[in-house]
């Protein structure tokens, strides 16, 4: 355990993908984005921020930091209590990111910008996004 | 774009990973994590939040969502701009993450846990963790 507080605890992941590899997680459950109160989800994203630039602090001198989460089984989620990765990265780790970049022009990234607006639109019933 | 407000902008990423990448960042300048205005983070985060659960209502029919924060250039970040990665996600999509997952004994995991935690004990200064 690295961080606990009312509302988030965060500690060692046992299979890291480096060494410090952190998970924060709320305390109250969430599968994952859709049930998660957007304030929890926030509080744990700061608990994250936190524990970052800590990594950054740490004896660990790593030398940057992925925070990842992912959301369904086809994101590679598979624990199914929503959690942030907190990653100490390292020149010359073993972490890599593979991915076939698309060639989008601007029609289709307006097309895809519609059909995004439209998913925000739907969620316009929670009113605007707003930190306190 | 897909989202303004005062303090933050969602976009589309003209090299997306996937069709509806949308990056999502703060207006007001942080190279990373460490200079990023936590307060400022947490909407940069909570809009993320929002974009993602947009995504899985859009008509792009994602099966999944990655968001994804690089800090530094041995975590990618290419642009020395804070920004978030909000990534649909398909069943056979290209996306993957390859790594050489570790096994850690527990005497090894409370090593790096010790670390971390004097990390954490650096920015004491700054007071808990706190979401208003």
């Amino acid at each position: 355990m690295v961080h606990r507080d009312e509302r988030v605890i965060a500690f060692m992941d046992t299979s890291p993908v480096t060494p410090g590899h952190v998970l924060v997680a709320p305390r109250e459950h969430a599968n994952g984005l859709e049930d998660l109160n957007p304030h929890l989800g926030a509080h744990t994203w700061l608990v994250a921020h936190r524990v970052a630039r800590g990594l950054r602090r740490s004896g660990l001198r790593c030398d940057g930091v992925n925070i990842l989460l992912s959301d369904g089984s086809a994101a590679f989620q598979d624990v199914f209590h929503v959690h942030l990765h907190v990653i100490p990265r390292y020149h010359r780790d073993s972490f890599r990111i593979e991915a076939e970049w698309l060639e989008r022009d601007s029609d289709m990234l307006e097309s895809d910008a519609v059909a995004v607006r439209a998913g925000l639109r739907d969620l316009m019933s929670e009113g605007p996004v707003v930190s306190t």
